[in-house]
C-alpha cells in the first residue's frame, strides 16, 4: 500500500470465516456460572428456556474456532469487513510520533458493533424454529441491532426499553420500529415484573435490571420465544472477535503490530471482540502488545470492583457469575455512555484481568468528550459516548509518546457513531456536563447485597 | 470478484484524481447567467465578492477535467472511495430479475454527499486567504458538511439555519457546533435582512430565501469572508462528479453497465454528480443508459416547472439563471425531504433535460417512505428522506422488470443516511404523513412573479 494511506480495507473475500474462542488458549479456564439456588455449576439444560442450543454450546465450547454460518456471512457483508482507520490528522494535531489506528464499527446498519452478535443470535434462533426474540435495551444500541437482525430472518422482536430512555430518546425507538420491532417502555403492564414495579411506583423511570426481568419473563414459558443478550456472555464476545481478526489482517497489510491496544469496557463485548485475537498472538509469543481496558470513572467495575460471584441483573433472575462487580444493585451516576453503565463485567474479561493479561484504567466523561471533539475535528467522525473513552485513552497514550519520543503503534476500536447521541454533545458544549466523584458509599452499599457463597 | 459480492470497493489508490466537467461534451453550452439589473451576461468579477477566483474559474471552465488538489484528496480519503452496494436482498424481496446498485454516500462525516463539494470550497477559500465562510442551511445537511470542511482548513464558519429547523432539529445544530461552526437561527438580528423580517414578524419561522440573504449579506462587504453554496452551481456539480467516476470504475470491476440510472433532484448536485460521467459515456457511444431525475410530486420543478430565467433565491439577490423553475417565491409544501424543497433546478441539469438527454418523473412522499422501509428491512441502511425518492424510483423500475422479465442493471445513489431524520419515519409509521396535491395555484402565483426578459 501507499505510505500515506488513511484507512486499510479488506475485500469481502478476505473476511474471516471463523470466530475465535480464547478460552482454550488461556492458562486456566474461567470459573463456571452457578445456579442461583443450589450454587452448583449450571449445565446447558438450565439455559435452554432462554437460549437456543447452538448458542448454549458456543457458551461452553472448548473449540478454538467456530465456523461462521454462510447465512450470517451474507448479512455481515452488508457492512463488513469494516475499515481500519489511520488517524493521521489526529496524530498531527497531537504532534505525536505514535501511530493511531481505529477499527471503525459505526458503519453497520444499527451504527455500532452490536449487529456482529445480533445477526448470529437471530440466525441460530430462527434455525431452531424460534419465532420471537425478546430483549431489553437502555440507550437503544442493542435493541436497534437485534431489530435489524431479526428482520433478516423473519423473526418477531419485542424490546423492553428503559422508560427514561424511551421518553428521552424517541428516535432509537423509531429506528427499531423501522426494522419491524415492537418496542415497549419498561416497566410495562405486559409482565408480572413490570406490573409489580408500576403498582409500587406508577411513574417509575425504569432500569436495565427491570427491563431484563420483563424480557426474560416473556421468553421463559413460551416455546416459540427466546431471549437475547447483547454483551457479557461468552458467546457474545465470541461473535465480536471478527473485529479483532479483521484488524489483525489489516495491520499485517501495512506491516504494523500494535504496541498498545485500548478498548472501552461496559459489558465487555467490544473490548473482547477487538482484543482476544491479539491476546492469542501475545500468548503465542508472536507479538507483545500492552492490552488495556478503559472504563468510566463513575462505573469502575474492573479498577474498583471486587472479583466475586454476583448476579448479572438487578432482579437476581440470572445465574451467578464470577466477575468484577460493583454489586448487582449498584445504579451508576447518569453519565452519557449508557452502554458502559453496567454494574459488572464479562466473566471472561474479568478472568483475563485477574490473570494479569490485561490492564485497566478509568476516565471521567468530560475528558472523554473533549477527546471526542478533538477527534471529530481531525478525523470527521462523531463518536458515540462509549468509544469516547477509548479515544481519550488513545490520546493519553499518544501524548505519553510525545513526551518520550516513542513511535508506538496504538490500536483501538471506534465501536459506534454518535448520530443518535448528539444531546450529550449539546450538554458538553453548553458546559453542563459534570464529572461524578468516585461513588464509594453507593458501591459499599451495593456490595453488601452480593451473596456470600459457602 | 466472487459472483456473490454485496458491495464493490475501491482502494484509495484507485480514487479518481480529477473532477469531470460535462459542459464541453454537450451539443451546446448552457445559457449564461445574467446580471439582475442589466440583464447582460455576468463576468467573473461580478461574483468575486462572494466566491474565491478558483471556484469562479471552475464555474465557467471549458476544460473537460480539473485536477483535484492533493490537500482535498487527503480529506476525501477520510471516507472515500465510497462503496457501491449491490442490493441483492432487496432484489430478492422484490422478486425481480433486475440488478440494483446503489452508490452509498452516507459514510461521510456529515452523513451525505455534501462534503464532496464543501471540502474543495473550503480549501480554495483558505488558499486565497479567506478567513471565514458564511452559508445557509435548511435541514442541516449542507451546514454540517461545511462545518466539517472548514474545520479541516482552520476557517471560521457561520451558518444561518432556518428558524423552524433550528428549533425542531437541534441535533443538526449540535453536529455543526462539534466541528466548530457558529450557528444562528434565521431570521437573526445580525443582518439588515434578518432585522427587516423580524421587524415585520418577530415570530417568523424563516425560510431558505431569508437565510441565503443573511449569509450573502454577511459575506459581501468583508474582504476576509466569502459565501458558500451547497448545490445548483456548476462548480458544485463538478465536485460531485467524483461519485459517478467512482461508480464507473466499480461497475467495470464487476463487468456491468447500467441500463437505467436514477437520481433524486433537489438543487441537482447529487444527480449531476452521479450521472454526468455516465452521460459522457453515453454521448461517446460507449454505453446507452436511460438517465432519469426523480423529484418530489409537491416540488416538481423539472416535470411541471417552466424553463426560464429566474432568481436563485427568494430575496432576488442572486444573478438570473435559466433553469426549470416553479417561481422564486414558491414555497413547497412541508414534505420531509428538505433537501428537495427548492423552487428551481441546477441550470446545468435543466439544460441537459431541455436537450432531451435525461428524463424526469415525480413521486409522492408516502410511496418514498414505504420504499425506504422495505429497503431498510432488506439492506439495513435507513435512508435520508431525499434518497427515498431514488429508492422508490429504483423499485418502480425493478418491478417493471419483474413484469417484463428484463434483467436490467439499475444504478442509483443513496446520497445520505437518515439518522438525523428519524422524526419523519416516526410520523410515517404513525400514519401521519400526507401526500400533497399538485400545487397548481401556488405555482401559477409564483410564476407570475418571475421576471419577463426583453
Amino acid at each position: 500500500m501507499a505510505d500515506d494511506y488513511s484507512k486499510v480495507l479488506l475485500d469481502e473475500s478476505e473476511m474471516p470465516t471463523q470466530w475465535y474462542n480464547v478460552i482454550p488458549d488461556l492458562p486456566e479456564p474461567p470459573p463456571p456460572p452457578l445456579h442461583p439456588g443450589t450454587h452448583e455449576p449450571i449445565g446447558p439444560d438450565d439455559l435452554a428456556p432462554l437460549f437456543p442450543m447452538a448458542l448454549i454450546m458456543q457458551e461452553v465450547s472448548t473449540d478454538s474456532y467456530i465456523d461462521i454460518p454462510g447465512e450470517v456471512l451474507d448479512i455481515y457483508k452488508l457492512w463488513r469487513p469494516t475499515p481500519l482507520l489511520r488517524a493521521r490528522r489526529l496524530e498531527k494535531a497531537l504532534d505525536t510520533p505514535a501511530k493511531i489506528f481505529l477499527k471503525y464499527e459505526g458503519g453497520s446498519p444499527a451504527g455500532s458493533h452490536k449487529p456482529n452478535t445480533a445477526v448470529p443470535q437471530a440466525f441460530y434462533n430462527a434455525q431452531e424454529g424460534v419465532k420471537r426474540l425478546t430483549t431489553e435495551t437502555g440507550a437503544g444500541q442493542w435493541g436497534s441491532a437485534l431489530a435489524f437482525a431479526t428482520a433478516q430472518y423473519g423473526l418477531d422482536c419485542e424490546v423492553w426499553q428503559v422508560r427514561a430512555s424511551y421518553d428521552q430518546k424517541p428516535y432509537r425507538k423509531t429506528m427499531m420500529e423501522i426494522w419491524g420491532a415492537n418496542v415497549h417502555p419498561s416497566p410495562s403492564d405486559l409482565t408480572a415484573a413490570g406490573r409489580a414495579v408500576l403498582a409500587a411506583d406508577p411513574d417509575s423511570p425504569g432500569s436495565l435490571g427491570i427491563a431484563i426481568s420483563e424480557a426474560v419473563e416473556q421468553a421463559g414459558p413460551d416455546p416459540d420465544t427466546r431471549y437475547a443478550l447483547g454483551s457479557v456472555l461468552n458467546h457474545v464476545l465470541l461473535h465480536q472477535t471478527i473485529i479483532g481478526e479483521e484488524a489483525l489482517l489489516q495491520l499485517a497489510k501495512v506491516e504494523e503490530t500494535p504496541d498498545v491496544l485500548v478498548g472501552c469496557t461496559g459489558g465487555g463485548s467490544n473490548f473482547g471482540g477487538l482484543s482476544f485475537p491479539f491476546l492469542r498472538e501475545k500468548l503465542a509469543g508472536r507479538m507483545n502488545p500492552t492490552i488495556r481496558c478503559v472504563e468510566p470513572a463513575s462505573c469502575p467495575s474492573l479498577t474498583r470492583g471486587e472479583y466475586r460471584y454476583d448476579f448479572g441483573d438487578t432482579g437476581q433472575l440470572t445465574p451467578l457469575v464470577k466477575m468484577h462487580t460493583l454489586g448487582h444493585s449498584f445504579v451508576p451516576d447518569p453519565i452519557h455512555a449508557g452502554g458502559l453503565r453496567y454494574h459488572g463485567m464479562a466473566p471472561l474479561v474479568s478472568h483475563i484481568y485477574e490473570l494479569g493479561l490485561v490492564e485497566a484504567e478509568s476516565i471521567h466523561q468530560t475528558e472523554c468528550f473533549a477527546a471526542a471533539i478533538q477527534f471529530a475535528k481531525s478525523e470527521g467522525i462523531v463518536p458515540a459516548p462509549e468509544p469516547t473513552h477509548a479515544i481519550a485513552a488513545a490520546i493519553r497514550e499518544a501524548l505519553r509518546c510525545k513526551e518520550s519520543g516513542e513511535e508506538k503503534v496504538i490500536l483501538t476500536a471506534l465501536c459506534g457513531h454518535g448520530h443518535l447521541d448528539l444531546a450529550s454533545y449539546e450538554q458538553y458544549l453548553a458546559g453542563q456536563l459534570v464529572d461524578y466523584d468516585y461513588p464509594e458509599e453507593k458501591i459499599s452499599a451495593a456490595m453488601a447485597q452480593v451473596p456470600v457463597l459457602g
